[in-house]
């Protein structure tokens, strides 16, 4: 049997483009002993991945140039020589960017069937949905009545935020990139006010104007000028969960702008970097209450689904355009 | 009887000068019931104040044009309505920067003549100790051998943060303004390196020589370049004790550099803004701690005191100029 695998050509310089990406094609071999033969579903794309094209330090080593991207994948058992997984088990897991691959059973979680859509496993249910529970419920902890910011809030982590911060009984205020994005977080997520920050004008004002009470929690996945505006409206003992800079991941030379340290020093306001690894022993927990959530009827979930193992690239590369809605994934099957 | 009090005169622009100050010579009435008569001895002058002569909002409401300028100060009671604070007794408060004042008794505390030099309650016992304690001990808790960078280190909270630090078994590196401060951080206080920021050249060789293992722990009363520096060097899940920015304090139009976020996000770091007064429930917990250690002889303490009640305002304009070593205090008389 062969697969198609996307590999990293080169490390990117700037924004990346298709041509950071190659298709390799290969033999598969029959599992061994203790491992599986995975066919891949569905196919994770994320910010973040940026990062790891390049060779600096940062949070996950580097993707390496020549190898295999890797990330969220949900895949199908097709063959099996591990007891636990039978075939046709559906799992998740941190896989390689191929259409067929073999892995051990250390690091595959099984998931139902019928629970949610399994690509929710991505989002929703998934690294997504934790980094919205654990961003906004440990660090921000939100109380009644407080005023929540978030940016990127169309985006999947953000939709996320905004609905549990309304569950938790706060005021919640999104920034997005467009009219229907806006639209559709006031109207369909429940949100206080959003603001399309593409439109706005004098940002900080229309941040003043939907927050009249100032910023008690602030969840940035965006980085740059509306950070920037919000800072400005921090009350005293603010939380910032610094979750996502997307707004400067491609840049080349050091982003600068107004030093942030006067408004933190003066507000005695927390800010704390994160990534959803860090709360690893606590998924479980994570899981549980963003499933009953989910069931109960109080978080709705949106995705950009595109379709075809050829089309991963370019839905990773529409993540920087802002054209999405909740949560890119790619659907390369379906199950058999 | 006649007071002379120094009252804001206007607003300074930029760095405040001798005129933004104003003598004023006043009557000072017998005092009421429950009032006493208080003879100030010694002034704390502080960084923090040049905040409180802008209008801007801030952790403290600003000084009011025409007011007295108020601050940590020590003084006796040389005539009493108030059952026990008698003649003679030494107390340490918020009051105002005059030669003598009525008070009443809320907010004064009574303070021993002997467990200390008396101007340390404006120090090492007092706000600045407090500051090193909390900042140090509640937001960056340090664990042996992590590695502590504190800038500002031969300021008065500086230098007791150091110490705190090699208490808790850290490795401390301090950053200062003259080769002779480095010299007494080094022998004199058992920081184990410190860097002269105007002469190091390359600022961020010099301190990742000095941090071979990076940096677990940041205490910041700087900002500005040492800052952006040190952030380049943080381990994962860093915590950064947001103290003061005193390079940048004097700024008149909005101080931009490298955005922090992009490095805070990398490494998972905390960074938290304070001020004294949000820990004021664990007071008595902090002067009851570093009285035991300076007790011990584990905590030095160095002060530049200035003498006469009209230095005041040179004195607190030397706080910019980087001359001081330690704790700036100004002694106003003797107690009787």
């Amino acid at each position: 049997m062969t697969t198609r695998t996307i590999v990293l050509d080169h490390r990117p310089q700037g924004k990346p483009t298709p041509n950071t990406f190659r298709y390799e094609t290969s033999e598969v071999a029959a599992p061994a002993d203790g491992q599986v033969l995975l066919k891949t579903l569905y196919v994770s794309v994320d910010p973040y991945m940026r990062g790891r094209m390049s060779d600096a330090k940062s949070y996950v080593p580097p993707f390496e140039v020549g190898q295999s991207i890797s990330g969220g994948v949900v895949a199908q058992v097709v063959e099996s020589r591990v007891g636990q997984l039978p075939v046709g088990t559906l799992v998740v897991g941190n896989l390689a960017w191929s259409e067929y691959q073999l892995a051990g059973s250390r690091g595959l979680q099984a998931v139902p069937a019928d629970a949610a859509p399994i690509s929710y496993y991505l989002g929703l249910l998934g690294m997504t949905g934790l980094t919205a529970y654990f961003g906004l419920l440990d660090i921000c902890q939100p109380k009644a009545g407080e005023t929540v910011v978030v940016s990127g809030a169309a985006g999947a982590v953000g939709m996320v935020v905004g609905q549990l911060a309304k569950i938790q009984g706060a005021r919640v205020v999104g920034t997005a990139g467009s009219d229907e994005k806006v639209a559709y977080l006031k109207n369909e997520l429940g949100f206080d006010e959003a603001i399309n920050y593409k439109t706005a004008g004098n940002l900080a004002q229309a941040l003043g104007a939907a927050c009249p009470n100032g910023v008690d929690c602030y969840f940035d996945n965006v980085g740059g000028a509306i950070t920037d505006a919000v800072y400005d409206l921090l009350n005293k003992h603010a939380r910032i969960a610094l979750c996502g800079q997307i707004s400067i991941y491609n840049a080349t030379e050091q982003p600068a702008g107004p030093r942030p340290e006067p408004k933190l020093l003066k507000t005695s306001a927390l800010l704390k970097g994160f990534i959803v690894s860090d709360y690893l022993p606590r998924w479980p927990e994570g899981v549980k209450a963003l499933t009953e959530w989910y069931q109960q009827g109080k978080l709705k979930f949106e995705e950009t689904v595109t379709e075809g193992f050829e089309q991963i690239p370019e839905a990773f590369l529409g993540l920087f355009s802002g054209e999405n809605t909740g949560k890119a994934v790619v659907k390369v099957a379906d199950p058999e």
